[in-house]
């Protein structure tokens, strides 16, 4: 592909006009989304209206104007994005804090089941999560296995499988349905963790019977830095599951003020403290921004991206660890490279913005609402010059100092 | 005391130019800022900045800027007025998720100590939450008893004393020298929520030897609404507990993606996801408000005011329920009344906003610094003229619509 193509794929894309609905900083490409989605231009109006007038204004009749129902409002309109139905889905908290919930009350399902089932080499704080949550319920324990051998170690033993539905690292995305019957098959639960998945990857939690299910709100849904986290709950677990971070915002009567703790009905239960409502106006900002589009569209382009950057990498000898079949992956490119970091330091001196993860992976992001094919052309042009110049050998770009 | 009266004390009041740090909406008298804290002016140029500019404009690069470490220098920022270190205390998550971490880690100190204790009409997340926490522990239980017979309760099963220091309903303060020394000497851990005292109520938690404290930062700290909590565990504690909710966030390497968990050293550990870094930057603005303030006249104050508000009570013949000491009381006065709700209603359609409790409280908060005498003065008047009206036989006051 050339400039003059990558233009013509731009003229013809549905979802062009929506790049307007973002505020990009000048001479940036940002390949990052998936780590932290750039400001809609909604949030900021959102934010001074609830800062000023709401908080400033009205201040704390405002519970009783909109706030105390965030997180069911966000929920439902999320949602659609899940493939979920508006009222198995509800927005607080962190990821980490949602897969505790979630895992401590799948343990508590059958108790002569104790194993939480994930990959080793799955997103961190899912591990971590996890060994936290097992250490919560007797006999309770973390099984991390090879990926290829995560299907054949479900047991008796299992009481829910955890995984991340899209690989944080190679983007490798998990067969969602077949995982799922295979989960029930060996009589577990299985949680998914949508957080690189959603707004990229067209997703159906109900089609494909999920139990559970966690995400982040701050990568492909653009709610903003540390964006509150959402939690689906199928209907049919609802009432049969219990949060054992049980506080005052999940309780029936939370004004009622007794001392016994009585779960709220449906999704409300897993609510737990006071959620921060400048972070829920931010997400619910980054929320309203999807009105209208199609997430068939969204994820056709991802591929087109996609395929930009692969054939790029491919000119260039890179190691793309990344499948090539859309149907196994995400919606991030990843190359292996012993000099990742300085790859990933000299890109943002010339602009490109992506990432590295350790130990060595520079990780492209490809967030279809605001990315044109330019962009994405224009970024394999960098890519090529910088691995060209050999960054590694500057000491300006090889000596690791960041935290991120 | 009279009008002139009040203008005086307020024309010698040295917190006088605090006020103007906040935007306070016309014909409001605003007592409800233990329950919300207004908008200080400082804050709406902070979220725009770290809207506009910190993500906006330098998205992911931010993290390497200032927001990774903000749970840390929020934390030290509120040190003082905790009478804590400055690397005793961390910003992050809510109160009742801080209280599950520091409940279940201070009852896994001593395996054979297995009751949370506390008082029966503590705020109700404490206790919903030390339930939960219970859950999460072999032979984990919670004992609450009333006020009176707290110190008598405490027993060789205590794993720990969970009290709130300043009663959301009453004011009623504990002793926190004494209680800490009485569950000490009973071999237990203290943990002391300051929701309702942090920002009015002189604290010393280094003086008192306390072990573990929580609170948050939307009340008197002027954080915003849900602003993030914080978490207090004493330096000899620091390497000797483990959170449950093992968060990536609290990993010795966040960024290094080892499978399993390694806790930070120091306070680090105890945070879990990913913050929200709007809502860390409102709570930062209303922390900053407080450089150059002595904690001392903030109290001198809110007794004063708490003295302006007692006498109209006590010529409407109100029944208050809040110590007449000071040193027995927080910075809010409640009266007890059948009709608590309508009155409170009936006051905000006057301009005079507190709160009710159920089932019969009238609760009016008295935040030293933006009320003035005066203020204070005639939110007496208008409640003597409220009163008198019998608001609880009109409809539009004495029906319950209302959440919160």
């Amino acid at each position: 592909m050339d400039l003059a193509q990558a233009r013509a794929r731009d003229a013809a894309d549905p979802l062009a006009s929506i790049r307007d609905r973002f505020q990009l900083p000048d001479g940036i490409i940002y390949l990052d989304g998936n780590s932290l989605g750039p400001l809609p231009r909604a949030t900021a109006p959102a934010l001074e209206d609830l800062t000023h007038r709401q908080w400033g204004e009205r201040l704390i009749r405002s519970w009783n104007e909109g706030w105390i129902d965030a997180p069911q409002r966000l929920g439902a309109k999320l949602a659609p994005l899940l493939g979920a139905r508006a009222d198995e889905v509800i927005v607080g908290d962190s990821t980490s804090a949602n897969l505790f919930k979630l895992l401590v009350a799948a343990l508590r399902v059958h108790p002569a089941r104790t194993t939480i089932l994930s990959e080793s080499g799955n997103f961190p704080t899912d591990l971590h999560i996890a060994e936290g949550a097992a250490g919560c319920v007797t006999g309770g324990r973390l099984r991390a296995v090879p990926r290829a051998e995560v299907t054949a170690a479900l047991d008796p033993d299992t009481a829910v499988l955890l995984l991340t539905h899209v690989h944080y690292k190679t983007a490798e995305r998990w067969d969602m349905a077949a995982l799922t019957a295979a989960a029930h098959e060996a009589g577990a639960l299985v949680l998914w963790d949508l957080s690189h998945s959603v707004g990229a990857v067209p997703l159906d939690l109900t089609g494909c019977g999920a139990d559970l299910a966690v995400g982040c709100g701050y990568k492909y849904l653009n709610g903003g830095p540390g964006a509150p986290a959402f939690l689906y709950v199928a209907e049919r677990w609802q009432e049969r599951l219990a949060n054992p971070l049980s506080g005052w915002m999940g309780h029936a009567e939370p004004f009622g003020f007794a001392d016994a703790y009585a779960p709220a009905p449906g999704m409300k239960r897993w609510l737990t403290g006071t959620p921060s409502i400048l972070a829920m106006a931010a997400f619910e900002a980054g929320l309203d921004l999807w009105t209208g589009i199609e997430p068939a569209a969204v994820w056709a382009k991802s591929a087109a991206l996609f395929d930009i950057l692969a054939a790029a990498g491919d000119r260039l000898g890179l190691d793309c660890i990344t499948p090539r079949d859309p149907i196994l992956r995400g919606s991030h490119i990843s190359f292996r490279h012993p000099h990742a970091y300085a790859l990933s330091q000299a890109l943002i001196a010339q602009g490109l913005i992506g990432d590295f993860r350790a130990p060595d992976i520079l990780r492209l992001g490809l967030a279809p609402l605001y990315l044109t094919h330019e962009d994405v052309w224009r970024a394999g042009e960098l890519l090529a010059g910088v691995v060209r110049q050999e960054p590694w050998t500057d000491p300006r770009f090889s000596e690791r100092h960041l935290v991120t």
